[in-house]
């Protein structure tokens, strides 16, 4: 029974599971943890501790059956799939000095896979890597995922990390489990169905360790009853730092499964009470975790409804989007559809036009002045209904040039004109803003050419060709803008890239819904433009060197990649963007952008990763160029725009 | 004019250049350098070197004319090709913190290279990176390799590598000129038209620190005229550390160009001695360098000449070849006739087959007992012939069945017999030894089954197939084998292997003649095979983990794979191997074989590198599985045998 039903929340993480020991009555074990317990689904080992290989009659005369916890009969298969994750032997060690351990191990964990593959279950849960090394458990868990069905395979992590102050300790000796992990799935090639799950303690690293998390593929979180603390009333409870972590996890679509033993005793008298929210109890068998369970359950539902825009954005999370050629395409209807919506954005652009307005025309020059502005890129007519809107409130008299190149959007903008009775108001112009002979010169340049990356759509190139029309004291809207990268943990994404096994995807930005991403530094900026130009020499070829420090209670951690953003100062102190410590709040134009490197980069604890990027011009295109430097060098990404640019 | 002629060797290093100055008459230059001079080539500035793009007039008024050193015809194409190297700029800085710099330099910089592309110059020199980052250096030169004919770009990098040991230096913060060459050239991703010229300086890095550089691909080394001594009469020398490295260059196809001023006085009265050597001298000017040529010219005379083996096998340096597949394929005649030649190698099993014989039979029933000995394998029959010859050297009496399953080889085995007249002794099976029913069993088994790596051509399994008509007490020869491994630079071989542009190829092992290989670490063992088996359990897989410490005054070094060797011991204290510490002299049946890495690993100064290699077997075909798990971890190469394997 899941945990609860959140507005447009449809993820795994409705459901809990619980861990338990191995018994071959499996429809028991279904019986007494998912109808009398309240879980979902059971992670129950699929053969008998006891058995080893090397153990077994050699000879045939033995009847050769495998002593796995019941047959597959037993339940349907959508029982099997829905409810079971299959968990291997914990005893494996497929990194001892043992050479039998070794092949014991290996041998066991081949035939568990195989036999949970026969049942279709939807994962096994592996056990967590012994010591320090796991090259050889890697190797064969890599040779059974190149021939796995749909299963996901669950490497199983304790969440420790060494706190680097701990006296005595010398930090590069001690497990960082996340380096364990990283060494694990570089060995297995980032397979997309290997994933973790956590095991999660009642000590915490540090908010920067744990955030490294949420940049991987971590498909659960074995809460032990350990880490639960006992409320006044005698049940168990989280810490708060738990409560926000198990949070996290909701918010991720990881699904918590408690594991180990009833550790609290609970007062007898209140038992009736819960048991009251759960119709389908069975006799009087009380399950001994039913308190953990209702206590997850509690901290669902108590989660804040995730916000209508957050709502409609669920679907985008984390995949890819070639980014608009505006300057080459065309848009479509819908595409202006959607961006018109956005009124958060034309509401700053409206303030700023107001503010340059007001100080373009003294207020006793109202009546004498006509201001003339000229919306570059008018598309269906947003922005021209905003500056109208700011000539009535500052009362300033407007004369409205709406230039767009696109003759399908000049359509729908004359019809708009006419339907407002802005004929006298409005001149529409169908023409290409870098070609167009105006007649006569601007006050005010107005444009939303902007990409997630900022310049990426073009706008310097635009701004440039409109620029002369702008008398030499105008004002453009915007009057500048800069791009921002950090680097990031994005296992997903770096996996949806190197799915289509090829350089060119690797060298192309995209447009993000970021969500399952670790930001392991701030964003820093990037490029500036600045409109309009004071000089016509220089370029907008662009070069800059960047240095991240990560934070050194971080730990180790990879880069897959690059997300990018941009600020634009529309006018004055009237800004518009997506740099998360100054985002415009509730904007949906635009969604992050995302850079991928060919090979991740790891950068060591407390290290510094240097990247550069660049933007290039040719007479027919605009590219960047990106790599990092330190602590090791990268290729040189895109190189003279082989993969990805922009059409001028 | 050639520094001399050595017999075998056609390379490269034969021709010695010298750096000049910019000089606009360049048949001037070539006259005074070459014919006047003796040098081969010269390495000239293309562009007056008081040029700057931002200096010349912007407007199309100016003539516009580049200026370049002479027109493309004041020399004939192939003396441009030939005879002149293009020396880029040294003032250019493309990392330069002075935009104005830089972009000055990366205009130039594609003026210059397309100027020398234009007159189809072989190479180019470019200066070296001034500081300590050259990513934009490197995203330019990137970007000109994209496109570029067959030019060569030799990259200029001062060999300077701070020593661990100087007093209060901290050496991390000290630049080692190859971690700015490995940064480079792996921004540019080990493009194949990049390389370096090394600039010899007075004093010379530790030997480990030299020896990378043989792994990489240098073209050239300037040798200053400072970093010459003096000698007894006033003549330029070289230290004898000089001495070794300008032979090891020498042996490495990379030419000598001297650079620099004339330093050293030279008695007027020996000038004569010497310019008679040299009928081309034009009139009475001399070369203020030529006694520094002499000099380089001495030393390449000087040289061992190379011995017959190594001028036989000259072509075959740092050339791929799959290995052979001798079980499942059989093997050609001319393959046959090339082992057959390796004397050496018979010779050595002669003395393994006289001691087990001796050990077998005592001298007082050397008359009454009769060896049975089987060649498995047999060929066409260089074993039987050595079996018979120990036979006779021992005096003991033998019995030999030859068992070979190739039927084209068992004609010629036939005829063999017939000539030698072995009727009588030799007992022809065309047959797999795995499915042979033997009429007897045998004291001695004698097989050559051994591949570049040892167990590589699955000498365990046809021995294990074998082993059943041995007897009990039997004699295997040989009586075991071990592979081993050893970290390597090879840019050269990497290169071939990425050029294919596919996974397969970055997942097989090669048969190569390594040369231009750097060594990082000692080899060590990795899986050991002892015929005859003491058991029929355990299986033929192998795991190895290996540690490799890289001395710590190599500094950081980069890892394109692994050298593998074997070594067996034939019987007792008889081995046979190409390990290079115990390689068995004159032998020349078995190259190295070599396992790349698909993404070469840095190891930095005084790191251990942890490697892991797999032997892993299926009823149908054997193959290898290796990665590096440390410092950071590779992919696993060659799951499943994916991409090779040996078929069984």
């Amino acid at each position: 029974m899941p945990l609860g039903e959140r507005a447009g929340d449809k993820s795994e993480s409705r459901y809990c599971g619980v861990e338990t020991e191995f018994n071959d009555d499996m429809p028991h074990v279904l019986a007494f943890n998912l109808s009398s317990g309240g879980f979902d689904f059971v992670v129950a080992p699929l053969m008998d501790p006891a058995y080893r290989p090397s153990l077994m009659q050699k000879d045939c005369s033995g009847s050769g059956v495998l002593p796995f916890a019941s047959s597959d009969l037993v339940l349907s298969p959508s029982q099997w799939s829905s409810h079971v994750v299959g968990k291997v032997s914990s005893w494996i060690d497929l990194d001892s000095e043992d050479e039998k351990l070794r092949i014991d191990s290996e041998i066991t964990l081949k035939q568990e896979i195989a036999w949970a593959s026969h049942l279709s279950l939807q994962a096994c849960l592996l056990p967590p890597p012994k010591g320090t090394s796991c090259a050889n458990y890697a190797r064969c868990v890599n040779q059974i995922l190149q021939g796995l069905n749909n299963m996901q395979l669950w490497l199983r992590i304790p969440l420790v990390k060494p706190d680097d102050d701990s006296v005595g300790i010398n930090p590069d000796h001690v497990i960082d489990s996340w380096e364990m992990w990283n060494s694990f799935r570089l060995l297995c090639e980032h397979h997309s169905q290997l994933s973790v799950a956590l095991d999660i303690m009642s000590t915490l690293p540090s908010a920067n360790s744990l955030g490294r998390w949420f940049g991987e593929s971590v498909k659960a979180a074995l809460v032990n009853t350990d880490s639960f603390l006992t409320n006044a009333r005698g049940y168990p409870c989280l810490s708060k730092r738990h409560q926000r972590l198990v949070t996290g996890f909701f918010n991720h679509s990881i699904q918590i499964v408690i594991s180990g033993e009833q550790v609290h005793g609970f007062p007898r008298a209140t038992s009736d009470l819960i048991s009251n929210h759960n119709d389908n109890v069975e006799g009087s068998q009380r399950h001994p975790l039913r308190p953990y369970l209702d206590y997850v359950g509690y901290l669902y539902q108590r989660m804040d409804l995730l916000p209508e825009q957050e709502r409609f954005e669920i679907g985008y999370r984390d995949f890819l989007q070639s980014p608009l050629q505006p300057l080459m395409d065309n848009l479509e209807a819908q595409t202006y559809e959607t961006f018109e919506k956005d009124s958060v954005k034309y509401i700053q652009y409206q303030r700023a036009i107001c503010k340059a307005l007001l100080d373009r025309v003294p207020d006793e020059k109202s009546f004498e002045i006509n201001t003339v502005l000229m919306v570059v890129g008018a598309g269906r007519g947003p922005l021209v209904r905003a500056s109208l809107q700011a000539a009535e409130e500052t009362g300033r008299k407007l004369k409205v040039y709406a230039v767009e190149k696109n003759p399908n959007a000049v359509v729908t903008l004359n019809s708009l004109v006419k339907l407002e009775g802005w004929e006298n108001l409005v001149t529409i112009v169908s023409c290409d803003m870098r070609h167009w002979d105006a007649p006569e010169k601007a006050d005010i340049l107005v444009s939303e050419l902007l990409g997630s990356f900022g310049d990426n759509e073009l706008s310097p190139e635009c701004l440039d060709g409109a620029q002369r029309f702008l008398k030499q004291d105008g004002i453009s809207i915007p009057s500048s803008y800069t791009s921002f990268i950090q680097p990031v943990t994005a296992s997903k994404l770096y996996t949806d890239v190197k799915a289509h096994k090829d350089l060119l995807h690797f060298e192309t930005a995209y447009v993000v819904k970021l969500h399952n991403v670790a930001r392991l530094a701030s964003p820093q900026p990037v490029f500036t433009f600045t409109h309009p130009r004071q000089s016509t020499e220089g370029s907008n070829q662009r070069y800059k060197k960047l240095l991240f420090e990560i934070p050194s209670d971080t730990g180790s951690a990879l880069v897959h990649g690059f997300a990018g953003y941009f600020d634009a100062t529309l006018y004055k102190d009237v800004h518009l963007g997506i740099e998360p410590s100054t985002a415009t709040p509730n904007m949906f134009s635009w969604f992050a952008i995302f850079f991928p490197l060919r090979t991740p980069v790891c950068v060591g604890r407390g290290s510094t990763l240097e990247v550069n990027f660049w933007r290039c011009c040719s007479p027919t295109k605009v590219w960047y160029e990106w790599c990092v430097a330190s602590p090791s060098s990268s290729p040189i990404h895109n190189s003279n725009g082989r993969s990805y640019w922009v059409g001028l």
